[in-house]
């Protein structure tokens, strides 16, 4: 009854046909990539800043709760409705109001649900993209809803960097204009930045002014077999501060169950580095905006590697090209899937502890979960590591508790050695347990209150900032 | 009866000595570098955290204001108290508890007290530097709180961009430590990203981790006369996205009344440009961290000039000792100060509308005001501009009146033209007036409720980010 009412009131502000009843939505808008798919009791596809606005007031006026949607790849489970009666899924795919690009700027005003990719090709033209460089696809508004982060992040910085303005519809409705879109500006708070990685629980973004760079006019990528584990962060070390410095666009490290998992699914007709993989391997990636007359990147790199190999840092690499190389690096999730159930951690941790954490994890798994193949890749470069383990299929399934005690194990070494539970997936159901018990409780009561002055009546998405889960309320 | 009371209770925590009654204070605390002297009730020198929390305490019991001044170089009087019953300094140069730093994570994590100059030299021995550059040298604390940005913002960002975590206490004495100090960390709200540029509004910043860059190799340097107004933008434009690409560390432009003033200072032994001053004369810096072997970067840029002067968009150029184009760049302010009272606008502009702002301003001020010479210049590489106005001596002096419309009427044309009215130097009481005037309602309220969140009774700083200035409450 109260749902018709909403139907109604919805198709008005959306127009007729992009307003859908829970049982007739499409699958794709509740299965997500990696989790059980959800349900919801309406889905809405608004095209304009305004109507969202409308919407959002609708859903707090129904005391519904309205969960955004981008391009639906995340990974904590925050763009999924879970409740037929109360979650109204909002798609920001019809978004699409704005597009200007702004040569001298090398500035992008684009609505929230234009996708990356297209973003880019429509900017290769002019020489200039948005640098974020992910497995995915999604869209602008998951975007900066989870300021993803993505192998290029050592170079170009993350997607809050990358921010100059946005607009965002807040919890009663209101629509607020956040930052002018300048290079430089300092006039008042950096409300725009609270919202870049709030997972959608302080306002709806629904535009944004993107910083552009130039495209890179040539790359160079190795594979590197280090000599050991202890020769990787002095490899490390080199690249970022010595000859190549400066040169450096992504720096991936690689455990010896990733990379296998990886050449299995795409196949290893060259037998990679002689059949004789190393415990870990490095990606190397150098990018310069110079045209190669003036730098010559390929000899750089492959000078450099040579020194590396003669000093006996390095026992092999493949300099090669950059398909091949990356082609096996975005293999990894794929193929550790078809092993077995995935487990995946998104941790960061300070460089210095990187080796140390793999280190720990792996003597703690085994001694608790002897099954569990640890086959972390990751960041290496930022500190980023996706310790995604696997759980064989031949395995008994774990259960509830022993999932629980697995997680906040790992956890547990993480935060101990100064890191953090979530490098670039945001927070989202899936990890909201883990945010309020990892997180310092004065910061989790200012960051509630901060919550509450955004969306009083928590209307907006599935994740919470504050001490207690918005589903329990 | 009760500032006895609160100078006997701050001396219990600061240590003896480290606390002074207004009238002993001495000149240095109270006469910021460009406006008139203040008074205060107290000033306090503590040395830790702990200190500073119990010093806030004190304040908000006592019901006082507390100033915090860091090396006291700010621009809009925010480190200068002004009230000799309810205003206590505290200066930070004493907290210099913590200064660590990571070689391998490239990060610095250091005491408010510290400055930008020391920081540097101690990092210069390992190749690394913190590369926010500025005419000042101001506290890392005052950094942090203002968000400066100077002349290298358009390829390293600015403070925001390189700040990994930070410690604050905030209006009720509470210690917040926000952020883990990783490169990568998306495990809750951005709150750190709020405190820095609040201008000591929020919470006072006594710690701080910093991402730090190596330092260069190589830099060159070129003063450049364009052949005329017009080719200014095309030229910027094809240094940052064509062969410079990815080189250009610093673009600075300089106008005619501007550059000649820091000649009339510095002397001109060699007749700069053959005495035939341009309109507007720019400074283009390069910078790379490969060495001269991989690439010249002294033979780069002067191939570019080369082809620019062919092509009829330069007319000459001085590419040279990196010290003397910067010397002049950096003898601007006191040259111009020499010349009468200086009225600085610290203005940010889409690229795009840069030229035209500086057009329309001295097209209304020449109607207007037309005893003030426009001497502007700044970081049009990142849409700054220090559009400065001197007003001579021989002039009778504006009155507040006066001063009000010349000051708005700026302004005015900065905010058609999408410009922003403080760049870099934050917001302080000299431009809290127009912070309240030019800033879109909803935003200021919530800027105001945020700030109650983190300083309830209004306690802390000079500057408020609310509809109420503080210092009217």
């Amino acid at each position: 009854m109260l749902m018709d009412e909403f139907l109604r009131a919805a198709d008005e502000v959306c127009g007729a046909g992009f307003v859908v009843a829970g049982p007739a939505i499409e699958p794709r808008y509740l299965q997500p990539a990696r989790y059980a798919a959800g349900q919801a009791a309406a889905l809405v596809r608004p095209s304009t800043t305004a109507q969202v606005a409308a919407l959002v007031k609708l859903c707090a006026r129904h005391e519904l709760i309205l969960v955004p949607q981008g391009a639906h790849t995340g990974l904590v489970q925050a763009g999924t409705p879970t409740d037929a009666s109360m979650h109204v899924l909002l798609t920001t795919e019809r978004l699409r109001e704005v597009f200007e690009f702004d040569p001298l700027d090398r500035t992008l005003r684009v609505s929230a649900g234009y996708r990356l990719s297209e973003v880019n090709e429509r900017l290769a033209a002019h020489g200039l993209w948005f640098p974020i460089d992910l497995s995915a696809d999604p869209s602008i508004g998951g975007m900066l809803a989870h300021n993803t982060g993505g192998t290029r992040m050592l170079r170009y910085g993350d997607v809050r960097a990358n921010t100059l303005a946005l607009t965002a519809v807040l919890g009663e409705g209101q629509v607020l204009h956040l930052g002018r879109g300048l290079q430089k500006d300092n006039a008042g708070l950096a409300l725009q930045h609270l919202l870049v990685g709030s997972s959608g629980a302080l306002g709806l973004i629904t535009e944004a002014t993107l910083k552009l760079h130039p495209l890179p006019r040539q790359q160079a990528s190795a594979l590197i077999a280090p000599a050991s584990l202890e020769a990787v962060m002095p490899l490390y070390q080199r690249a970022m501060a010595g000859e190549l410095a400066g040169m450096v666009s992504a720096f991936e490290g690689m455990s010896a169950a990733a990379l296998q998992a990886a050449l299995h699914l795409r196949g290893d007709p060259g037998r990679l580095f002689g059949g004789q993989l190393p415990a870990y391997a490095l990606l190397l990636e150098l990018s310069s905006e110079l045209p190669a007359a003036s730098l010559d990147l390929h000899a750089l790199l492959q000078r450099w590697l040579e020194c590396e190999f003669e000093a006996g840092a390095v026992v092999d690499a493949v300099l090669g090209a950059d398909d091949t190389v990356w082609s096996l690096r975005h293999g990894i999730s794929e193929g550790l899937r078809e092993q077995g159930r995935v487990i995946g951690f998104d941790l960061s941790l300070p460089r210095r502890h990187f080796m140390r954490m793999r280190e720990l994890a792996g003597a703690w798994l085994g001694a608790e979960f002897p099954q569990a193949l640890v086959a972390d890749f990751g960041h290496l470069g930022d500190g980023g590591m996706h310790c995604n383990l696997v759980w064989p299929k031949s395995a008994p399934p774990l259960d509830n508790e022993q999932m629980a005690r697995l997680r906040s194990g790992i956890y547990a070494i993480c935060a101990d050695l100064g890191g953090s539970f979530s490098a670039e997936h945001g927070i989202g159901p899936s990890l909201q347990a883990d945010y309020r018990a990892l997180t310092e409780p004065a910061v989790l009561r200012l960051s509630g209150q901060v919550e509450s002055l955004f969306d009083p009546r928590q209307t907006l998405g599935l994740t919470s900032f504050g001490p207690v889960w918005k589903s329990v309320l």
